[in-house]
């Protein structure tokens, strides 16, 4: 197998000159579980970050299912390439692993986007957990941005806790939300309101434009209502029409303007450094875990000591300070 | 400090016979910061689950600040005590760091319950990390129920992770609501009411009367829309009126036939072990965590590579990488 795979300097090269082939190789090393290509992978990354890439925006986008992400993002994506930017789709669907990729598994939903050669469309890594899954992403912006794709757009559906993950390792958060859903914020969790910079009322088109214009109101006075971002950003409401492709532009422009704001104030270069510490004690703290349960004189202690803590014969902290006392030991030894 | 304590034998009996003084005094142990004080809290509990106590059924109770919770559980204790039941009250506040106590801060609250000698009340722990209230709360019950309080009551504020936890260490959860708050169940999480196992609309009384019995229609029309529960029950919806004391027998009874429903089934003891099991990995993750980042290879290894990652020149993976490796090889030394 190892054989087939290029070599790490045309890996390097490749990426470095936007060849998809090679890119897309690259990801499905990033993605797969095997160790000699995790080590690849790796090592790729680290060539390519040792010159970092021009800057990057990156651009998370959540809203409930049939809110109409994939068209926005095309619609978006175009305007982006019309104007000679390079535009990276990624995704993070913690379904897929059921599912087989419910979001961006189909390139058709994004047809033109996806024959666009300014672009660049990656579905949903697979996964176990929502960490493996984001890790992957994580590290798939890396290499998107290194192959000189500076707007990256990745996309979330609005179910559970993939939303905070997208939300740490974007530089904007967009909430994408349907005319006419509501009077308030309904049936949104406050936490993803929250993280919004952008709230984007779509469907502003045909029968849904009064709702649209009605609904954009009601948003913006509950975001009044929202605590005060540590960016110093107050949240902008917008309506559009993805399937018009109309107020595409302005949402652009509002995109910008974001990026303005936070590269003047210095928020954007502090929330990429707090992202990336957040990342590297998320990395190191699933990594402990691992050496740790691998453990032989943790393995032992623990196989016996979680019976007596099933059979309520001893208390689950008593019994992990044993636990954590043998690991101790072993490790002083 | 340590010679004013009493002995461990001195607790033990003490606690087994009821005695509240010793059984306020182990708690705030439990509460302690101090390594000598969590020591002596640690052998005061492993001595007591030796021979562990009868059978107790733990309640989980949450709802929006302004439900009536305290008022509820003040009338639902009565009712028990009356019985000749112990009661004990606990409490998992995560604001109470900032708040000083906002729930159960004052016994006031709960006036004829505070002063009911088969009652005890005990708010919530302070602390700096939900995961620290949790322990000292899960700890507590340990204590409450050796001391044969069979009946224990842990409230929660309506707000963010908390539910989650005591969900974690409860045989059963009641969610309380108002009457007339929507139609459906807006306002709260989706995944808080799929916890519960019993919804009680309280504030059936005077003016609200129809409106409760209302809402109590819709809860029970939204509660068919749940997932199936794995302890193969169906969510009950009832009404009630703490202040006037009308519908707590029928919550009482409602209680009663849930614990058989799942004692007869084997869940009550299945989910009893899978939580003990929980806290068993809660407690060895924090201590791991605390052991790796104390360690001195670690230490400068991390503070070196924190800056390479923060300034973009690393990937917050590879760095995690590198200081796995560190350590791996510090404790294979």
């Amino acid at each position: 197998m190892r054989r087939t795979l290029p070599t790490l300097s045309q890996f390097v090269h490749g990426i470095r000159a936007t060849n998809r082939v090679l890119l897309g190789q690259a990801i499905t090393l990033v993605e797969s579980a095997r160790a000699d290509h995790q080590a690849l992978a790796q090592e790729i990354i680290a060539e390519l970050l040792a010159s970092p890439p021009k800057e990057s925006l990156r651009i998370g986008i959540t809203g409930a299912p049939g809110v109409g992400k994939s068209t926005l993002i095309e619609a978006l994506g175009m305007h982006l390439t019309l104007q000679g930017k390079r535009v990276a789709v990624l995704a993070i669907d913690p379904t897929s692993a059921i599912s087989h990729g419910s979001i961006l598994g189909d390139k058709t939903r994004m047809e033109r986007l996806s024959v666009d050669e300014l672009a660049f469309i990656r579905p949903s890594p697979a996964g176990d957990s929502l960490g493996g899954v984001a890790r992957k992403t994580r590290e798939t912006i890396l290499l998107v941005e290194a192959a000189g794709f500076d707007t990256v757009l990745i996309e979330t559906v609005g179910v559970g806790q993939s939303e905070y993950v997208v939300h740490s390792m974007t530089d904007v958060f967009v909430l994408l939300l349907q005319p006419g859903a509501g009077d308030e914020l309904q049936g949104i969790k406050r936490g993803i309101v929250e993280m919004a910079d952008l709230l984007v009322v779509n469907k502003a088109d045909g029968d849904n434009l009064k709702l649209a214009n009605q609904a954009r109101g009601h948003y913006l006075n509950a975001t009044h209502l929202l605590p005060q971002k540590s960016s110093d950003w107050s949240p902008q409401v917008l309506a559009c029409s993805a399937l018009e492709v109309k107020g595409i532009p302005e949402l652009w422009t509002a995109l910008e303007t974001y990026r303005d704001h936070v590269t003047a104030n210095g928020y954007f270069q502090q929330n990429r450094q707090r992202q990336a510490g957040y990342w590297l004690r998320e990395a190191l703290e699933a990594g402990i875990k691992s050496t740790f349960y691998a453990h032989p004189a943790v393995r032992q202690t623990l196989e016996d000591l979680e019976k007596e803590v099933l059979a309520g014969r001893i208390s689950p902290f008593a019994a992990a300070k044993k636990i954590l006392k043998e690991f101790d030991n072993s490790i002083m030894r």
